[in-house]
């Protein structure tokens, strides 16, 4: 090591090369009753869960460190840059979302955490693909002098972790797009409902009423 | 009208046919200098700045009703559902993503917004695909006793509007799930920031430890 990643050509996939997504036409009725046509590019690796993805809000508390997070580092080819993101992975086909949280977080983090949630099917980008993922957020309870664990990763998979404080994390992501690394939206959004909840607590009081 | 939408077949499309995406293949150099492959989804219609989309978090402001938020319910083809979502549009070749959101709010909702804050370019499914949008807060000032103004829809759009109370937000956007609809992952997530600072503003605070 180290090289840094960076993609070197940008070629047509032909679909009969391609074993993870593939270019779908949708045929489909409007309300109108008219017929109409929608391209769809699809994962092909959707399980029986019928989830493809999960992604782990997780939550670090630490007797002596403010709350946290744990964040993921990693060049992603299709943006051609290092992405800030939650830990998140495809779901296996005999894996809940649940199942697969707890491992992803494992193997990307090297903490084993603890479900508290998991949203209902999300979908990632409807108006132009079919994935869809599960957001599940988790509880890491560390102790006192805890080391930082290792990571499990799969041969190939190079990923940096960086923990932040729950209290900086929208400053931090939008440091991070200063410094030339692409945010995933979902994670941005978070944070930025995070923000505007504590920036305008008034907007959400349930009397309302701006005042 | 109106008939209930629906996919009626899934097909796979041609490269040839593709007007809207395309598969490609990346060929990057890796961590550790090894050359390797990726598939990814893209979007044929990325303008000159470079950002596919623009997605409007927009808060209505009313003299006498709760700070609200106006979503959007369609049929999406990519899901064969429909979705709820925050307004949201291509951005097209000439436009920066805040004139943009202006329009598109407009077209879609009726309303025009004023611009608050705009996010950097974030990656909207970076695993998979190369596209990208712009979250752009709007606020939308309404008057005592006006009338929802009329959507200016394209040819073909068919779009529903709600207003959701803030307050409600991520209590609807669940039961709109427990309905049949399929939320978009990235209100999902801004709605869930949102509800987690209010329900744990103490994981928020500068000083942390949690207590």
């Amino acid at each position: 090591m180290s090289a840094t990643p960076r993609v070197t050509s940008l070629t047509d996939l032909p679909p009969t090369e391609a074993k993870w997504i593939k270019l779908q036409k949708a045929t489909y009725t409007d309300a109108h009753g008219a017929s109409r046509i929608w391209e769809i590019a699809t994962r092909k690796t959707t399980g029986s869960a019928g989830v493809d993805a999960v992604a782990m809000g997780n939550i670090l508390h630490h007797p002596s460190k403010p709350p946290s997070t744990i964040l993921v580092l990693q060049f992603r080819p299709p943006v051609n840059a290092f992405t800030v993101e939650w830990p998140a992975g495809l779901i296996d086909a005999d894996e809940t979302p649940e199942q697969a949280a707890v491992r992803e977080l494992y193997e990307e983090t090297g903490y084993t955490g603890t479900v508290v949630s998991s949203s209902p099917a999300v979908a990632a980008d409807p108006g132009m693909t079919s994935a869809n993922m599960v957001l599940v957020m988790m509880d890491v309870q560390l102790e006192e002098g805890q080391e930082e664990p290792e990571q499990h990763l799969d041969e190939g998979e190079d990923i940096k972790r960086v923990v932040v404080p729950l209290a900086e994390l929208y400053e931090r992501l939008v440091a991070f797009a200063d410094e030339g690394y692409v945010v995933a939206a979902k994670l941005y959004h978070w944070a930025a409902g995070v923000r505007y909840a504590l920036d305008h607590p008034e907007l959400f009081g349930k009397v309302g009423g701006g005042t």
